[in-house]
């Protein structure tokens, strides 16, 4: 019997507020370049105010996940918190928009749907400052059997870890998935987000995870080591997949059959906010596809081009097309 | 003495929601190419359930051209009403942010800020559908003497005519300004515009206003000719200063003085939003320096230029240099 999805994308529900700055201003304001910071509610008005003008554009990386893995042609739900406002109201029409069923019930009290502050710098590089806001309301309450229980692959973002409820929500989804036979999937987010949470993440990765997806400086993180090739020595005996990501030099896939490495695509980069987010939807929906690991690599390495040839973090073009334009499949 | 500002800009604050649609988006729902149609907000609520996902960028004809001017270096303040919340501080963080005074009060009670689903099509041509949201509350109060009786131009967008209480507003910001012994300038905004309000415009054009600003359609809407130059015939005895858009044709300046042409500046065009608005930045900041009418419509040509090569209304570089680098000062 089919799934309901192929894909279940659980995350922080953000909106980008999005800036060109240069290296001046993140050393101004305290800010580590391509790093996610989060911000209290305070510290994002004060930055803000000293924010030269922005546009504003869906995100949060489990979103562009779900919006790419649409854009494939996917079958694809998300699970995430947004405030009964407009910036929630932008949020949920644009993941719809993108063809991705989106229920999970608007918060009427508590904080404003979450914004980040995306600083680009001239180098391509994002720095993100982000403010929770309504994200902190999600609670197991929000996990539906119906869909935690019935997509192929459950996909959630390491950043829900930062508060007890969100990762209360997670985990109680992972329960689900892997009480119906499903597969469940993490991204590491960030490799200050593994710093905070290592020991949980080096448990689930060994104990639950099915598909792991990190970039460099996550995986060496997540060990401690200095090197990628310490991490994936370290990681190798308890993953089953592993698609680890190290920008221009492409991915390198690591399973119980060895490991594949796969070039990048070529882009011109303007703004590398969602390659990670992109490469997973890529991947996701050729692994869901019963695709082999490599053209899942290729998949990953075509959507994350073309989602850092332009500002901002969702696809701007069909990756379907795009994908049978460059491999011809 | 120096006045305040040198420009005033007068309008209705509106945050932009943009998308890339085909012809048959706009066929199926019932927009004119090119135009600018108000939306009540249940229309613009269905309109938004269709569009693609889109982003989000403060917009609003006059506050496009603040925001122009301001990059060019001039003193520019703003009066348009947004409401208190989440997009009415996304409005004020970027008009405040590209260096305009902007201290109109936020309405607290009322409709939400007001927004412009703009869809742009293959052809590079903007469709608008504005729900004018708070805008409609503006009234003579937000007028105050301190601003409207000292720039040495206030100039304001034909788009308030739509209500009673901002055309109110305006004529109020007029007699301040007239009695001041300063310039008033206005925008007539969109051919729909002028055949709303054709005999007032007239009227306007003819006895009070200094600077006009109008495109080809615009003008010829007016004094409701078939062509270009018959239009012309009929504003020229009436008029101080027009200056007239003609898109890829360039700019006619008309003036007691005879006509002065001047062609476009080449651009790669994108989107047309705000093409208009720019340029009225570019003249009105070369006008308010004192240059001459020929100067004026090369910097209006040189910002209509930048805008129109990117998505959003708003400059993307510094005009100022990009003035100084096409025309050497």
């Amino acid at each position: 019997m089919t799934s309901k999805h192929q894909v279940l994308c659980m995350g922080n529900a953000i909106v980008d507020i999005i800036a060109r700055v240069d290296d001046q201003f993140l050393e101004t304001h305290g800010r580590v370049k391509a790093s996610m910071m989060l911000v209290d509610a305070e510290t994002s008005a004060a930055l803000y105010a000293a924010m030269p003008p922005a546009i504003e554009r869906s995100g949060g990386s489990a979103g562009n996940t779900a919006a790419g893995i649409a854009s494939f042609g996917g079958t694809v739900g998300y699970i995430g918190k947004i405030h009964d406002d407009q910036l929630g109201t932008v949020f949920r029409h644009d993941i719809q928009a993108a063809g991705v069923s989106f229920d999970t019930v608007a918060a009427s009290e508590g904080a404003p749907t979450a914004t980040s502050m995306i600083l680009l710098t001239p180098d391509s590089q994002r720095t993100m400052n982000t403010f929770l806001g309504a994200c902190v309301e999600l609670t197991p309450d929000d996990i539906l059997a119906e869909d935690a229980g019935d997509a192929d692959v459950l996909y959630v973002e390491g950043y829900l870890w930062d508060t007890p409820s969100m990762k209360a929500s997670v985990l109680k989804a992972f329960d689900m998935a892997i009480a119906a036979g499903n597969k469940v999937s993490l991204s590491l987010s960030d490799s200050f987000c593994v710093d905070r949470f290592r020991d949980e993440f080096v448990d689930l990765v060994e104990n639950k995870v099915d598909i792991l997806f990190a970039n460099e400086d996550e995986i060496k993180a997540l060990y401690q080591t200095d090197t990628f090739e310490e991490a994936v020595d370290k990681l190798r005996p308890h993953v089953q997949i592993a698609a680890l990501t190290r920008s221009e030099k492409g991915s390198v896939i690591v399973s119980k059959d060895g490991e594949i490495t796969v070039g990048a695509f070529p882009a011109t980069v303007d703004d590398t906010t969602g390659a990670g987010d992109l490469f997973a939807a890529g991947f996701l929906y050729g692994y869901t596809n019963g695709r082999s690991l490599e053209d899942c690599a290729k998949l990953g390495g075509i959507a994350a081009a073309e989602v850092i040839s332009h500002l901002g973090a969702r696809p701007e073009v069909n990756l379907q097309s795009l994908a049978a334009e460059k491999l011809g499949s």
